[in-house]
């Protein structure tokens, strides 16, 4: 790997039903910390498909980082998701922060279909289990912001050459029990899984994420088939 | 739509945990079937990553057809998936019935990383919507058989020209009660949802699977971007 | 068992989210109908805290059940359910058709904390397994109509000596379909399970209430400790 | 309230698939600790019906509580549960440590068929809400160890005076990553939910049980209709 100085992590703005978003926590208390001599940079991206594109692009060009993680909040998972594939599609299931709501757009025209990411996802997953992270491989990260974030990240990977990858959080512990707080509309959802909604705490996230740029950093990766495969 | 006589419609026979599987009696039953002047052939696949390309490839050779919809079952899901996305990777999480089982492998080598759905996925969800099948858009046919074979149906699309798609069917219900049945491992399965094991009947996958036929001969699509758009 | 000649089979009028109630179907459909010379009496309740204990009430004293089998609609579950026990407790999670919603009241005063089910439940998951309906024995009815129904139906049954049971059913597959239809708020639901919302035919609940009877009218249960026990 | 000296606080030591139980940590913890001028008395109880009962009546006997809290672990559930009511049954879905596998029998013969919490649980919900843990009242506590136990300890609140209540609380995070590790036969768990399975960090549910003990010490309940009702 090149020897570049910097870790760019992105998080996310709140939207849709909580004023809450985990990710610009852990960008904001990661930003700034160093790894393996590297620094992090934290960059909270707005939730919004037209001014997301342009604010990733400068940050790369300013830092031209080793390593670029997006991190993004999947309402109701109950596991730290590693993301293997990034779609070229934009199907927004909600508004985005500006309004807007494409469906069955592409994120870029003319570029692939699908990009696979670049960082050792199975290794994370490893060094996740045994540090008492609870983990897996997702195959979808969606089709709003975090997928177009994780896309266009890859694409400007294919180029840069840096590593790149998406983790999708739970809801935080608070986020949940202001969701599902009786009296409030969450209080009565008619279709809230019997167990509950799944939250994780921040703790838990920020070591997640911490170990997941170590090994990103150290792994050696010859071959991306499809899973960040190790050689 | 060129002027073709067949629809090939693939299922699978039983693997893992079950020894029934309803995607091999939906072909059985529709096999021989006229939908919209075209002839139904029914093809239930064997599990096997080694065996099934050819046996596929056999097929579009000798029926030249205008659609191949590929059907699978997904444990656990609950309702009628309409794929979008066949990805370019072999991850088994079990073993096929020849007892292979890839990890991080291409399906196709040289491939692209991906291929979207070329039956119009939307219309269909419209269509299932207004007969009262409970449907949905996936964004991921998993890493296993039926991903695989859903991506040779598209490579084998992009330069014979049918359309292609792939359903993900539920459990049938005498399957979940065979598994969940009191005494037998299933019925003390310590991770069983607390609603328990979501199913679905026979006669609805086959009239779904009937609509998804009709609308797909149909429907003109003039480009497909991500998620089968209808001009 | 004494020598009786009805069975009163309870349902209810639609509620909630849906203008569907399968167990109304049900109850309609099996009205009139003859199970072991015993003739089934359908009766529909209303959704009303105020005016169903009245109309059970009547029914029973008008036609001296041998069984007084109850159904009732439970959002999200993915399997029919046997319910063990009946709280004395009205806890509504939303209002009912009278616009009524008890919080942390008594279904009688002075009544006993709870009844068990008096039907043999076990030997009727036996038989369900046996047929291919998916079922299970569930432990909480919930604190809505449904669990005030089975209570009242416990209630009487201690006095007049008919067997009691209440039989959970999942959403019908049509209603799912118009929950989770694109374009509704049901087709944007933020915390719909991943693997979309469970139903279940009206066949499979048909012939599963249909063996629910026989059972319940055959067997010889002796002692009910808790679970219908089977002497 | 009787001036009473201390508070009883019950959890288990492991079983089922997983060596760690978080209610035996977290009783550990508290062991000691002070509570509104109360001491906390941590008791880790063994996973058996036949040694429980005499284990709780001794410490019973021993400290002469104020409040008995009993906490269980509860597979798969997402958020902090409050029990609602015990039921007289036991019927166990898999064996004790000693190997005992009651089906359907009584808890302690001749006793209520169950009895609801005497703790105050929608104050402690409202408690837990403010304070950002998420909760729920939860209408079943199943039918083996936790329900046995917390009813032994409402059985003997009756006679003694103190109030009880039972909390179930979800696996800790580690334990989930032990459970679905790669590789274990968790790992390939096949009805392992989509989102995968729900943990809670050790801190979050240490300061909710706090909260549930102050809450359940200084709130006046005048009657116990159900849910705790307070006055």
């Amino acid at each position: 790997m090149r020897n570049r100085a910097a870790v760019l992590l992105t998080g996310f703005e709140a939207f849709g039903d909580s004023d809450i978003n985990p990710t610009a926590d852990i960008v904001d208390l990661l930003d700034g910390a160093e790894v393996l001599g590297r620094r992090v940079i934290g960059l909270e991206l707005p939730v919004s498909v037209g001014r997301m594109p342009g604010l990733l692009l400068r940050a790369v060009d300013a830092y031209v980082p080793d390593l670029v993680l997006s991190l993004g909040l999947a309402n109701g998972r109950a596991m730290l998701a590693l993301e293997r594939v990034a779609v070229n599609v934009l199907d927004f299931p909600l508004s985005d922060n500006d309004g807007a709501q494409p469906v069955d757009e592409p994120v870029i025209p003319g570029a692939p279909s699908a990009y696979f990411a670049t960082m050792p996802i199975k290794s994370v997953l490893m060094a996740w289990a045994k540090g008492g992270h609870p983990g897996y491989v997702s195959n979808t990260a969606g089709t709003y912001l975090c997928n177009a974030t994780f896309f266009h990240s890859l694409h400007l990977a294919a180029e840069r050459g840096h590593r790149a990858g998406l983790v999708h959080v739970p809801y935080l512990a608070r986020q949940v029990a202001a969701l599902t707080r009786p009296g409030s509309s969450g209080g009565r959802m008619t279709h809230l899984p019997a167990e509950g909604l799944p939250s994780m705490g921040l703790d838990i996230m920020i070591s997640a994420v911490r170990t997941a740029i170590e090994v990103s950093l150290s792994t050696q990766v010859d071959a991306v088939v499809g899973a960040g495969a190790v050689s």
